[in-house]
């Protein structure tokens, strides 16, 4: 491998994703991106009795579909790196206590996705393992009645307020040529620019992936030109318009290239605040959506920048502001000369 | 690198850790491993306002001793990865927030210490990173809250219930010479072989600490006798027994050299029920008591199993039984030939 810097790496082995699973609940089967997932359930227990088996359902449901597509089992996984939202992460812990694949646990809120897919691309890269299994979950139910209100209370949503996208996503990341590569990822930092309200976290989520990406284009040289999309998280309609001003006021404009997965999974008549969030919700974009693109090459470089918020239910009441991070991944179409 | 086998990591180039450095609390300065560690607080506020910060105090400075020991600043890191048990890792987000290092952040329970070293020294062994700072943290009263009972109840230890410890550990790996080298490391599988009881979590970690202590024998071809010491995290005076048994009827006797870091860490009679536990009990053992052993080579070999029980605080409430899991790293005394 080649570090470009300290905080992007490029892989210098072709690393692919073997394929993608996805599952979603119902709201974003009705999204504009549907037709993109493997699995929509139509309510939000997921045919479970309760909401965090309902999460667990998605993830396992996600994994198989990944797994199936790849024409792999989980015996053939020597690793599964994974997280969710959940305290204490339990649906992955769950999941791999099933799968029985030699388990890292990850924690990066809702940048887990990529922090998970960065992670296991390095893996494979570095001969450390052949083939690494990468999964996220969220749900929006075990998520809003952990960091906001008891679901019950039926309160409006605040209007910078983003909504927990119910859905997970798994990738297998491997050597062996697939349609998708995996390139570069470059590893943010904890930015806090003092948002305190955890029902604005697309303010608080902007200048951290303002950092990662102002940093992916000074690590790479590359201009926003060379991608074919730079999709964020789940900045939302507000975390949106201010990650595009902080990079002009740094003289990078992404404006052409840039769209936000909470913004792309929902269309504005749903009822979901300010867009989509949650670890599902860059985690179906991008293993849903924007795979099936890439794979038949109508995109062919994209950055994908999962966004995270890392506060707990505790941390507003304890007049803490709000930590995020960014994590960035290149995917690539897959060429015929890669080697 | 070679990878013996799928679990199993041998680290080629010689990895070190540069530097230690552990914070602890007033019970476990109290304890037979009193004055191996480089800052004790003389109560469990460490100098701040509540319990939450008082957890990042520990953190905060077991790296600041580490740090300076190895002669290097936060800006020399180019990877920060921790872990701790509070809801999301708050710990250690708001660590990562104040020293701007690249942040990967990861859960695994109290096997968090050994999860982030084997994670960091891979880095480092795959040229991905030159100096990778690792750290974790417990809080008695953050923890004991969030998992148990609130802690003002005041009720009386379970005798199968342990004793989260007080404490931060930090590690600094490194290609750079030192004087105690990361040899291996063997990532667990999750196990739950069925206990439900947050109260018991020695007999539930027990299997998952036998399977990876399985493993890591027939990956590697050793026996026990070519260890000094296997040291488990926090097994604690139940899972002891149990993890032994359970090895003997596989073959495999470690009685010989096994300590367990929960029982090390305070004597038989300090209040701590069955033991201690927490991400800092396995971190300020090894960190603070075992790098100074391995260090001046008075122990040469030391395989660190740190265990950690994969639950929340509605999962037993939900009757699910408790997910385990164990991560072991090879430390040895570094010697002359070494390259």
């Amino acid at each position: 491998m080649s570090k470009v810097r300290k905080q992007t790496w490029r892989f210098d082995h072709p690393i692919y994703l073997a394929a993608t699973g996805t599952a979603v609940g119902p709201l974003e089967a009705r999204g504009p991106l549907s037709g993109n997932f493997d699995k929509a359930y139509n309510s939000l227990n997921c045919g479970e009795k309760d909401w965090i088996e309902a999460e667990r359902a998605l993830m396992r449901r996600a994994i198989s579909y990944c797994l199936a597509k790849a024409g792999k089992q989980e015996g053939d996984m020597d690793l599964f790196l994974a997280g969710d939202l959940t305290d204490q992460t339990v649906t992955s812990n769950f999941i791999a206590k099933e799968n029985r694949v030699p388990f890292i646990g990850m924690f990066g809120a809702c940048s887990t996705s990529m922090e998970t897919l960065a992670a296991g691309a390095q893996l494979v890269d570095s001969g450390y393992a052949d083939n690494v299994l990468c999964a996220v979950s969220s749900h929006n139910a075990t998520a809003e009645r952990q960091f906001r209100n008891p679901t019950e209370y039926g309160g409006p949503l605040n209007l910078t307020q983003t909504f927990t996208v119910t859905g997970a996503g798994a990738a297998i990341v491997t050597k062996e040529r697939g349609k998708v590569r995996v390139c570069e990822a470059t590893i943010g930092r904890v930015i806090d620019w003092g948002i305190g309200d955890p029902n604005n976290l697309g303010s608080a989520m902007a200048p951290a992936a303002a950092d990662t990406i102002w940093t992916h284009f000074q690590d790479t040289g590359r201009v926003p030109d060379d991608y074919d999309l730079i999709v964020t998280g789940d900045l939302s309609s507000v975390g949106t318009p201010i990650l595009k001003e902080l990079l002009i006021e740094k003289g990078l404009d992404i404006s052409n290239v840039h769209q936000d997965c909470g913004l792309m999974i929902y269309s504005s008549d749903q009822p979901v605040g300010a867009g989509g969030s949650g670890c599902a919700c860059s985690a179906v974009v991008t293993y849903g959506y924007l795979y099936k693109r890439l794979a038949e090459g109508s995109l062919k470089r994209v950055l994908v920048v999962a966004t995270g918020a890392l506060l707990n239910k505790a941390t507003p009441k304890q007049k803490d502001t709000i930590p995020c991070i960014a994590h960035g991944v290149v995917l690539e179409t897959a060429k015929e000369g890669d080697q």
